[in-house]
């Protein structure tokens, strides 16, 4: 006999990375017993199997988060949130969606008879420009960005449920993801994906920051991993709950080396306009240090040329 | 002529420290030409000047908070708040007022055409038991108490809203506040108080820690000076928003020779049963250094025979 199956919930589960890990669920044999609870305000009409159960709306209002919760919960991927530009522009909402629903959803959990495991998707937006040489585990944040100060506040939340047994959550700082498709969820740092997709479409971009300036990439592929890793991390850990991690640190200028190695019959021209504020906030990314992470067995891409290739796997040709 | 008036607006206006901000803003010249809007779930029916205005209700009802803010506000003493063991035994409560009425209130405040000057009642909640030899103004948080994560929760989105111009917010932590009427509030650091008041009624009372442990204390008078000396800090803060508060750091032992000093003549017995819970949490206070707020002139009660004589005004006789 198999072990007994599963509930898996998954917010924002037609967004970027959430529609990639539902497919990721649906795919690997670790959960091929689970039933798949996703939810989103809007979710392919047909095409899934038969365990997985589609709740279409808004998991911010009762009778959603009912639903959403109707066979209780094992593991909880909440990914669903109002990001970077959309949170800037409009902050109400993103409060209501960010902070209130989030919170609602943890309340819910509590009520359930044993501890879910919650695997929070936060952001290094949490950091700031710190001016540091290096961001570690021990750096404490500092919140520019609206959405930042936000997620900071939900980190806080569940840092405090899981003390408690409430709730087994873990919240993972997630870098920048790539690529996604272009401007899509306002992004501020939206040029980093625009660029892989500029490339692929053989269109020429200009970058608002300068070849030496520095980011933390991820690929969607190893974001993905590393919250289906987060899911299955035993209960007892003894880390902070709040996780930076691992990333890429790449200069501008790699990546477009990497690209030009990887697909060099693309006709883009790139060129580099410095925007302080953009560069500021996306392109000095000092080094990063993240022992906790490590430690757990969470893994960047290894090196920008892998990078690059799983980046450009997602660009629709 | 005067300058023009302001509006002065206090929430949590019949608690503790609520109503001695209020008898002080009434009495206060610095505050005599100001209109007070004072709010809470009761207050009193008779009394009060022509200045103030009474809003009778929970602030986190829209309709409340539209009176409220009726007359607009130039300074918002935001004091209202589930604390301690209440909040422990009622999360649901504590999150509805902590979180969702406190940001409301901010939105709310956000709309005004000039920033108000918010003095939210912070707390020590907000680090645990550091086991730390010294707390300073670098101390990252790391609260244990459910009310404490709370008030961290808010400190950040009152940072945020500061930086952005929205709100010109001051989060205060506050130490013990001292001599609280007995029982007030559900604070499991109520023994504090409860031993200003068995002295003054001449009753025996068992402290729950050891002579020998330490405690952040201030009086309700030099809170209430802290409180209005916020109000009146220039916009343009280059400190963090939210400050650490001076306090004396004094052992038990010490309080108690203070109050046979202050007044012999009290029958009571103080004897010492330290319990470890207790101890860990409100007994083993760490050295306290605050330069942000001494550099802003934020002053505790001096010695602890100043503290021990403040703290015994307020119990009734």
């Amino acid at each position: 006999m198999s072990s007994p199956s599963r509930t898996v919930v998954v917010t924002g589960a037609g967004g970027f990375v959430g529609s990639r890990l539902v497919r990721r669920l649906i795919e690997d044999p670790a959960f091929i017993d689970d039933r798949l609870v996703i939810c989103d305000l809007a979710l392919a009409e047909a095409g899934w199997p038969d365990r997985v159960r589609c709740v279409r709306g808004d998991f911010g209002t009762p009778e959603v988060l009912r639903d959403l919760l109707r066979d209780g919960a094992d593991v909880v991927f909440h990914l669903a949130g109002v990001l970077g530009g959309a949170a800037e522009a409009d902050p109400g909402l993103a409060r209501r969606v960010n902070i209130d629903a989030t919170l609602s959803l943890m309340e819910a959990l509590r009520g359930l008879p044993k501890p879910a495991r919650l695997v929070f998707a936060s952001s290094i937006a949490v950091f700031g420009p710190t001016g540091r040489a290096c961001i570690d585990d021990a750096t404490p944040t500092d919140p520019v960005m609206l959405y930042g100060a936000q997620k900071r506040m939900v980190e806080v939340a569940i840092e405090q449920a899981a003390a408690r047994g409430w709730i087994d959550g873990l919240s993972l700082r997630l870098p920048g993801i790539v690529a996604r498709p272009r401007s899509s969820g306002g992004l501020k740092s939206g040029f980093l994906s625009d660029l892989f997709n500029a490339w692929t479409e053989g269109s020429d971009i200009v970058l608002p920051v300068s070849p030496q300036g520095t980011t933390w990439l991820l690929s969607v592929r190893a974001c993905v991993d590393a919250l289906v890793h987060a899911a299955g991390l035993p209960g007892s850990l003894q880390t902070p709950r709040a996780l930076t991690l691992p990333a890429l640190r790449v200069e501008f200028a790699s990546i477009v080396s990497a690209l030009r190695a990887v697909e060099p019959t693309s006709p883009s021209t790139i060129t580099f306009q410095p925007e302080p504020d953009i560069e500021a906030q996306f392109g000095r990314q000092p080094a990063l240090e993240t022992p906790f992470a490590d430690h757990l067995g969470f893994r960047h891409d290894g090196d920008v040329q892998t990078l690059v290739e799983r980046a450009l796997e997602e660009i629709p040709r």
